[in-house]
């Protein structure tokens, strides 16, 4: 029997560097002899790509807090049950840019949706799949939307005030402290290098287990 | 102060004849002097149509069941906000071309998805609003479906078999029984004119209430 693949998913704010700590974690767990498969919230479906398209759509800027939630875990759904289950079941790991602790952080901590609501959510919409650890990019929310900046056009989300970054971040940080044995929280203000070492350390464990 | 409006939903399976009965109906209600907004589901604003594309294309054919339910309820939390109860508190009437009994129908009957998940969306995605009246057009399967044939390419949800509209029409059929002040069930194997002449009587105690 094959044993169950690790489900590893990264969370952070703007600028944080998610991406270019994806491509170091994807290249080191490959790397280990791990299958991995790569995927991204919302998104990582052909619905979800749709889905995506209208939740960081700037003429969206009427969406009600609830819309959007809903069609968040949409997009959750369809990726949990089409990508990340069947990929575990078989032995894979999977790497996820976001999962559901960033509906906790932005569509509760940003947008006020009552936690009991997005749990009850979790537990039908993802038929209740937790990552074995959560990376947590923690950044002061001045720099990352400093280095966030320079990207070009801000997408619906990332237009929002400052208060709002800091509501996210304010969650984000909670739920890690809440979950110690799932969450590592790291300092995304040190280089790349740096940070990449210590998503590292913090993937060894699990990828020990994974080791012949 | 403005007496509230009242909200009419259309209900029925494909071929039912929604669409000649909503012109029939919204002539003859604005006949009686009533402001009316029409509006459908999904769909009625800008991400409700936006989802709507989404739901109904053939491509999505590996669309989950709970994210389909997600989807409509995304679009709906969004018709209510934005369309349906400002203008029942501005006094207005609201004729809608579907709403939350179609999900009992289609996701709940026709897809399995449990009552009680799609009632507490109701409550909190649809802030508890409720039609003061449905329509429903009844008709058996095969019988719309024949009608509905000549239509050209056919939608996502139109493809499927019928033993999927069926459920959907017993639902329905289940949902009128157990709501008989709210539901009128219309025979909808009748004339256009018979079919729309039994709904102007359906509303007819509102409309009574309307008049100054």
């Amino acid at each position: 029997m094959t044993a169950r693949g690790k489900f590893i998913s990264l969370e952070g704010g703007e600028g944080a560097g998610k991406s270019t700590l994806l491509a170091g974690l994807r290249e080191h767990i490959e790397r280990n002899g791990v299958s991995l498969v790569q995927t991204r919230e919302p998104g990582g479906t052909t619905v979800g790509e749709a889905v995506r398209a209208i939740v960081l759509d700037p003429v969206q800027r009427g969406m009600a807090a609830e819309t959007e939630l809903l069609l968040m875990f949409a997009a959750r759904a369809q990726l949990v049950r089409e990508v990340i289950e069947p990929a575990l079941a078989a032995g894979r790991w999977v790497l996820c840019d976001r999962y559901a602790d960033a509906s906790h952080a932005y569509q509760g901590g940003g947008r006020g949706q009552p936690t009991e609501r997005i749990a009850e959510l979790e537990r039908w919409a993802c038929m209740g799949v937790q990552p074995d650890l959560t990376l947590l990019l923690d950044l002061p929310v001045a720099t990352g939307r400093a280095r966030a900046a320079g990207r070009g056009d801000a997408d619906r989300i990332e237009v929002e005030a400052d208060a709002f970054f800091e509501r996210v971040r304010a969650r984000y940080r909670e739920r890690a402290a809440a979950e110690p044995e799932r969450f590592r929280t790291l300092d995304a203000g040190q280089s790349p290098a740096q940070v990449l070492a210590a998503a590292t350390m913090a993937l060894e464990d699990l990828l020990a287990g994974a080791r012949p």
